[in-house]
């Protein structure tokens, strides 16, 4: 439970026109809390999924003044009785999740911590933040971009705006291209591209994003990328693309806007993944998937509705 | 080979009751190394599995004069003539693990390294232990935990005592939780819970565990998790709980306790794993698992004895 | 683009018995910088890989003075007469590889971040590179050995020479091997090896390479393991072996030389994988692997050709 005053007519301004409609008393009525559904309380700011069914009685039987509910939800005798306020919107748990963002989540200030280590040549934005144990080389780091504690971003690597990298990435190491030789030995092609990271993307944490061989791995604009994930050399990513963790990338992989790729899943090197397309969770792709499909198992396979 | 010299008196006294019997002489008899078979030599305290075959001829044949075995293994003429001493325990691989923390691993002594960036607000127990490189945020650490090099604990996290966070690892970290609007955006749902780990909870290397959304991931008493797994946001993780490496339990899965997940294991969200499971490695859980069950492949599917 | 003006008579020179024969001026001729296909320019070291189709075309048609190909590729009138050079060898791939090395990749001189925390009792040649963040214990690290930013390398742990360990790669971490009691509690077995790598061996980045149990894991020389892997305890891994990322070897596999294993798979315990053997994408081996043979799927089986 994240506990903090805060007033509804405060909640009720920043809404704006996200709110369908307001009912009941707003005057100095304020929430404490935002909670699970086991410990709403009074002071709650209680909300009621727009997935869920019997919204109208979960409102009635709530324990919080103030509910956030969609349009199917109505004020009801017994809502007005229990001086409920209910505020009615589109997506509850979108708007939800601005209510947090902007009232129950710290804002960073601009900041590097004592203990990065930064390499002369980088570029840092003055409004970015960087935690403790980064080391950072020559890279360019964007306007209110958070680097989280103990990452690692190597020379060459260009990150946008309103990015996050969660603790522990490693953005910019080489790839491990082969040749085997006859006699065995695997001589390694070296690595000389970089990564470039768009505006608004998210890295999770532990994950590694491969800088290209002779050009550079390519993440865009609002991708969110979970943690443990292996992005390999040459990857050239879409927009609002988002995989869910623990995914694989081989080299070369193209993946168009809009994809998403659930946990656990490898992607054969080159391979093309098409917009709007979906991969299931554990799939290994080892063909180029048409635009809007989803495919799943091993070897991944069409899924037919 | 690991070497230090100890009585096996002092070993003898130690033990107490998980000693069944001794034979032939203790006096000043000792072992200078513990070592795999290849290198025993006479000096090494040597052990047989309960699980071998012909215990009596490898008791009989073995190069050290200390021998650690079960009750399968008689004090016979052969053994005597060869004036070894014959410890007799029900398990001996588990009674070798206790000489071995007892005798053979160092004891840390309570020490946070001058290297760790350490929030004013965390609470760690005077003999935790803290190598270098670790961040910790507003978390509690409890009694005897030991917290290897570059770990990253986030705020909102609660370690409890006795437990083994491996290096590397990242607790704490954000979810990534999303809801993909209309124009294909993607909205990262704010997390706002936080981590809770129980008692004697191992945490392998470059792992990933997610705090909750609106409350918090749960991991039990007892629970072991080896190297590079993600435990997503608010997963509930039961006592005693064996994960053997690189699997991931996607949002909100349920594990009860005594289950055994092996490695590369992918479990769906919202997934329930019922108490004494057993998952098999490179299983990708789609459905729930009822207790005692085994399930395998992808999907996985109820393994039939 | 890597930029970099480099005289190609210091790359001819360089080359030697590599050079199967040049063609046109080198004089005074330079390149500037080894490109991706799309930027080639005048002063680019264009190449042409030897799988390609139409590489007499490829060549005729480039925008490069200076072609590195192989023997299929001619010295036509049309390339005289465009005044190119045209350099012809076995495997252009790999003279390209030698060229970067040689002339595009910077050198480091020996160094130790003053962030890294190295214990009293490791041994550090002194050719090694080690970067900032890395946290190393009572270790040997060998001639021209680069170990990058924020990599753990614990006690016992020997690495040899011109090895890369890439950011963020935990080497020497505990195994986690345990006994489940009869009350369902788990008894860890206490490690006592080390971990003992060869020379040239590469391993990505946020690998887990753990301990052995009471003798060491090896990995021989030659070794090249991407990002993400994880090699538990008492692995034994042949020469040259090449694993491309995200892969699990569990406890005690034993891999021969020259194998070849991609990515995402995972290897149950005690298993061996025979000489030259291949493992594809995502495969779980649950069985041998007979030397020569390729085994893909989930579980993993012979792939007839």
């Amino acid at each position: 439970m994240k506990k903090k005053t805060v007033y509804l007519r405060d909640i009720v301004d920043y809404l704006e026109s996200d709110l369908v409609a307001v009912y009941g008393e707003v005057g100095n009525v304020y929430v404490d809390n935002i909670s699970d559904e086991v410990n709403i309380n009074s002071k709650s700011l209680d909300w009621i999924n727009s997935t869920k069914q019997s919204k109208q009685r979960i409102a009635e039987d709530s324990r919080a003044v103030v509910i956030l509910a969609d349009r199917d939800v109505v004020y009801t005798n017994a809502l007005r009785a229990q001086k409920k306020v209910l505020l009615i919107v589109e997506n509850p748990r979108k708007v939800l999740s601005k209510i947090i963002s902007a009232f129950y989540i710290e804002n960073k200030v601009s900041f590097i911590h004592p203990s990065a280590i930064i390499d002369a040549g980088a570029k840092i934005d003055s409004t970015a933040y960087i935690e403790a144990g980064c080391v950072i080389g020559k890279a360019v780091i964007g306007k209110y971009t958070y680097i989280k504690a103990n990452v690692v971003i190597e020379d060459d690597v260009i990150i946008g705006d309103h990015c996050v990298i969660q603790a522990g990435g490693v953005i910019g190491t080489d790839g491990l291209g082969c040749n085997r030789e006859s006699d065995g030995m695997l001589v390694k092609f070296p690595h000389l591209g970089g990564v470039v990271i768009g505006n608004y993307v998210e890295i999770g944490a532990n994950c590694q994003i491969a800088r290209g061989a002779l050009s550079d791995t390519i993440i865009s604009d609002g991708c969110k990328i979970n943690g443990l994930c292996f992005i390999a050399h040459n990857c050239h990513i879409g927009k609002n693309v988002w995989i869910t963790g623990d995914t694989m990338l081989a080299g070369s992989v193209h993946v168009e806007d809009n994809v998403t790729i659930f946990s656990k899943v490898i992607v054969r090197e080159q391979r093309h993944i098409g917009k709007n397309a979906t991969i299931g969770m554990g799939a290994v792709v080892t063909k180029d998937v048409p635009a809007g499909e989803t495919w799943v198992g091993n070897p991944a396979r069409k899924l037919e509705k």
